[in-house]
């Protein structure tokens, strides 16, 4: 393992959302070093969704640094106002919000219904894993360091200041990559006064809080994360993308079952697919991993992984048109035509329910708001924590409306067909 | 071959630079998604300089939507102002504009001097081969139109205008990369006021002029490219990672050469690191192609290349320190201790001299301003053409500036050695 | 009356909001440079609250511009588009966009409530008024051009294509306040994505409507203009600010109908204040007209006036406190305190209600959408409009929030005042 | 005089330059709310460029709160880095750098030819004269607190590292007003990197020097201020306008002095053209004393001072063409020609000479760089310091170029001439 460097001065790092990354802890800099953090930089923070934005092709890595970043000027700002803030855990929060991604699998989320362990556990495992740099750098810190680490991440730290700083509705995570991916894709929806949020939270007892003339500014920052939802996470095309990603690995994953593919792809790839994946093998994946075996397959014997796999490459995304729940009834009739196309339907006629995995309402109809899953207002004049979407009709708006959208994709040829036409048309209630 | 579809309605891309990328003509359209502009996604813009930085993951397919987009607008607004431009290349110029960079290697410029032909000669190549998608949309706009953008492409077509405004002084494709670079990286200095570039622009009989009134739009062009020469693409770190590809590529072909690589290696590789290649496999290679190699060599038998390979996905660059001329007769010394420190001094010890192969020169000291390589004031009052370093002093600056920076990249183990230190001491002169 | 000029070429203005505004009719730069438009230099856009934001100094004259500019780009987009627009009306709708606002009072809407007459009926009038340069221009184009465009800015123009242009719910004039207030203060809530608002407009019959693909960028439109109201326009200090530019000229005027402030006030001034204002006169007047004079009346012989003016000037505004209805019972013992302290009520102690006047509601919960005061969505497939706020929750969110909020207005030196205080805290449902 | 108040919590100020401008200290909020720092909102930053420029209608009062905030900036970067810098006059430095400005004139830089004394000697007046509220809040930090900000800002504080940081080659006053000018005007060249100049300042011993990483920092920053010349102080409409402002003024000098202007002219701005204007009158001055004063003066007996105060308001700007020196012999048959067309010479035929009074070189060639003209870069390996230019090709360029431009001001109507246009085409050698 490679030797540990120190730094002495203040390390600055260019960055297009926040201008510069500060850095003064040598320990901070030793981590972005090692190897576990430089894979994110093989890894897009948006996964397929760069096939809708030629922009979104930033990575996981410097939205990581964004995230310490962040962390980085609430905690100075909590400082320079005198709060409440246990600043003995700030190396430790800092350090937590850095690494909180290290654990994610290739083209990010888009594989996270694929696998069998959310980002967040391989994450914690990189942690304690005594073989990675991350955890002996962690380690020189003081025995046992890298263990609350973990506990950060994972949610277990005693100390719910802390977690919520890094998990939270409100946390630097969220704030970093809204304006990140925004920058990225040229999308402005994503932006929201940054600057002003870090200045109105203040840390009261164990909660995250907002002060009451923040209203706005939180409102600005939940509609953005609703329009990003929208414009990027769940456009037509990025979506087209995550489910072609995924009809490929799993076409990919019942050939190795069947051990067909093993000679055109790498060892840790197939652990991958088969579910059995070693900690070194699983880090030794990026998106590179997944596009050099799709260009192996992509002339392999299996025709459809040769095409799926093509598809990904080229571009050849399947096409959508809006699915209500009431056209179910005609799915049959779609797969039979797609069939007919030429094409499994297997495949090849995927409906896509969006809105209900990838969205955390901020507040159920029938929920109690509780401590972890709401932002709370607080009013100095009387000390009253306040709910916000109970006194912001726009974000009640927005919480209540959780409504997925529902898509059917299908090979363009489909479309051509008089027969899907007229399937379309004849539904009078169909549509958005 | 897939089945080609046109487009009717205006298209539009979102576009972190132009905001939005308009596509009106359907040929263009069918050229976007053709597999072997997709495959630009795939390939970094700026080589390995996402080492230095960590924003600049964008692709070449972004610049390309770009250069076209600037095209798009120039010729707008030609028309706007009825100059006397010959429109009826319009679809021509925007078409070999979106194409010029379609034969990029991986990492785009950083494998330049490993290779034997430049990526202007494989675009011409792409375009003109019949077996390429590209190839097949081109002549389905009229039998022989590849070979007219090929020849725009290597600026044999006849009409200068044309070929000026894809490759020259103050060209679509500097205007865009620019810009975007500078965006991408957060690196401001490479903002200019393209609005305003595009105004002041006019064509005069065969050449691509610029009003007097725009001398300061084109003196902070100028600057703006001086100044993202040395903040990003000659950045020590840059420069570091780009030295490294070249040696993990050259110790490759040293051991390919030796029969030694082949099991670890695809095909295409192989044939590309013994300088055979087709256009088939060239076409094959991409960004991720290299760092999947790179993840298979860092485990492989030679010793060198394990470490060279590794070295480059960890991030583990030579470290550099200025080294004039005058030094050189120190540098067996230094490869001496190169060697003690235990590395072979072949693959690290490199004497890195920028700015002769990158940056091209406005105007030589000796040189006679031409045509094609300088850039002309057009004053309407007496109707005369000056060459702009010849009217601003700045402009004259840069021109003459054409110092390259030596560097001598080494292993930081070898900045430890206090021999290496008292070495740079020793000089008076030494640094830049 | 000056010799007007015309013009040949493109002419361009530099912006800080549209990066250049394009001038290609003579006409239309010789209004601009009419001594009517000259005048909307010299008259703040937000009225007071550059008092609130050192940056909202910007001018009237550069929102018209605007206007026109945005106009400018939507009828482009519509010829690109080949939509079915009366372009024979093209130069008429950008004349209206330009001159809509000439007849703004100083400080623009901030004395509207002070004045018996709209601006839009002033603006009207320098239309049509026979000794304005502004006539004189409009009147060059063909006799009675000048009615065309004072009917059109006062929506009796029989084509409602061209009034919605000017005056809708989604009309050139916000469009671009909402962007050029958001850049002036730095109040980032108000940018939205300009470009894809004009892309999804179409005229559609009679109506400007956007195509159902445009519904989140309309949501983004709405909810920055809802975040404006709040962070800008009724901005806690923007309307301490008006509310004393109101005191003042009400003090003012009681003064003048008893002939006492004659000597020391200009003759125009006089005149509006007696409320029998010439058009000649009004077109005298400006925001340096309004300072000129306070600072003569800031020592005058008025006690009151010669605070009030003061105040203005040097920025001792009343301060605020939140008082619902349910304080008004407590409202005459606050009177009697603010005399107590030395104040008189009258001027000193001033309920402002916000959120009735300036705010236009986009859907009353009683109303049925009419044809001018909603946004229409098309969609295509089956030719379908529908009201926007019926498919937005966070736009019915908005549309239904016309609770008004109620401000005490008195001196600081009140707030000092236990008895001030204890009021307060009596409150139990005070607040917010 | 007012009671002042104190704050305790941080408060910030919305800025579209800086984001936010954040205030801890009580006296410096005090010292923002003053009169004289409040009646900066009245004075336009640039003077007349507002008629070149739609959005150059910020004010000192904005760019004051700016340096300020660089300052603060700065400082706060020196105390993170724990360099070597007196943090004992951090308020000193701070409120020198806000109240540096506090002087101005009507129009900021456009009168100050008019004037006798400069702007920086009434600033100093105004700190020290006992009658203001500037001079009470400075007062109450400490008896004689106000003289040593009288001192740093005529520069005479025994400190210069402090003095330096106020006036000098890279002080706050010109990194915040190219950003600000730039940012407001729309147009970007005057855009640099802020964070990064902090980051590579540093003070050594009484200086403030620039490691020698942050050379192209400099450069950026110098080209930026000659950018910002050229394309706005220095441009032939910005030009114009104070030409015309200066016009104005001195023939209503000639008829103050003949005793004609007296009833239609504020006693302040009486005196202020008599020159004898005290400290009280001097400071009720602002830009909309000379608006009001020209609309009266419009209407006035006197035919040359109405049609000059019309032009202003209007803006009928005097036309410019180049003016070499060598043209000055045909100077009289322009007078004459100017005289027949129907103007008087004296103040309609202007030949202006710029770059020479507001634009300070950085180093003229027979000038040995000095301890305070120059910017110097410092090497830490061997301890040196280097004067910029010495070291950069761009610098010494611009350092160098100091041949002024000159232009001939002459009425429109003049260049109809015939006569006129044969003067102009004679000249061989003509022309910028």
């Amino acid at each position: 393992m490679k030797r540990l460097e120190m730094t002495e001065d203040e390390k600055v790092i260019k960055d297009p959302v926040h201008g510069y990354i500060y850095v003064h802890d040598p320990i901070i800099w030793n981590l972005m070093n090692t190897k576990e953090m430089q894979r994110l930089r093989r890894i897009r923070q948006l996964g397929a969704a760069y096939l809708a934005y030629p922009g979104g092709d930033h990575s996981r890595f410097a939205h990581s640094l964004g995230v310490y970043e962040v962390i980085r000027q609430i905690i100075g700002a909590f400082a320079r106002n005198n709060y409440e803030w246990p600043h003995e855990y700030d190396r430790l929060t800092l350090i937590a919000g850095l690494l909180h991604d290290v654990g994610h699998a290739p083209f990010s989320h888009s594989l996270e219904r694929f696998m069998t362990m959310r980002h967040e556990k391989w994450s914690v495992m990189v942690v304690r894993d005594p073989t990675t740099e991350v955890h002996e750098v962690l380690e020189s810190v003081s025995p046992g360091f890298s263990e609350l680490v973990a506990e950060v991440i994972e949610k277990t730290f005693p100390v719910p200041l802390i977690v919520a700083m890094v998990s939270g509705q409100l946390d630097a995570d969220r704030l970093d990559y809204l304006m990140r991916d925004s920058v990225a894709t040229g999308v402005d929806y994503g932006t929201f006064d940054l600057a002003r949020i870090i200045r109105v939270m203040e840390p009261r007892k164990d909660r995250l809080v907002v002060r009451d003339s923040g209203i706005h500014t939180v409102e600005a920052y939940l509609l953005a994360r609703y329009f990003m939802y929208w414009q990027v996470y769940f456009h037509p095309v990025s979506r087209a993308g995550e489910i072609l990603l995924h009809t490929v690995l799993t076409r990919a994953r019942q050939l190795v079952e069947k051990n067909e593919l093993s000679a055109l792809t790498p060892p840790a790839l197939l652990a991958f697919l088969r579910g059995d994946v070693t900690l070194g093998d699983y880090l030794s994946l990026d998106d590179a991993t997944l596009f050099a075996a799709f260009t192996v397959w992509r002339v392999s014997g299996d025709s459809i992984l040769a095409d799926l796999a093509s598809r990904f490459l080229d571009r050849r995304l399947l096409k959508e048109v809006a699915w209500p729940k009431n056209r179910d009834s005609h799915l049959s009739a779609v797969q039979q035509l797609v069939k007919e196309v030429g094409y499994d339907p297997n495949y090849y006629c995927i409906v896509d329910e969006t809105g209900t995995v990838y969205y955390d309402y901020y507040l159920g109809s029938d929920l109690v708001p509780t401590h972890e899953n709401a932002i709370w207002l607080y009013r100095k004049s009387d000390d009253r924590l306040t709910e916000v979407s109970s006194v912001s009709r726009p974000i009640q708006a927005i919480a209540a409306d959780h409504h997925p959208v529902r898509r059917l994709y299908v090979p363009r040829e489909v479309f051509r067909e008089a027969r899907f036409q007229r399937l379309l048309e004849d539904e009078a209630n169909g549509g958005r």
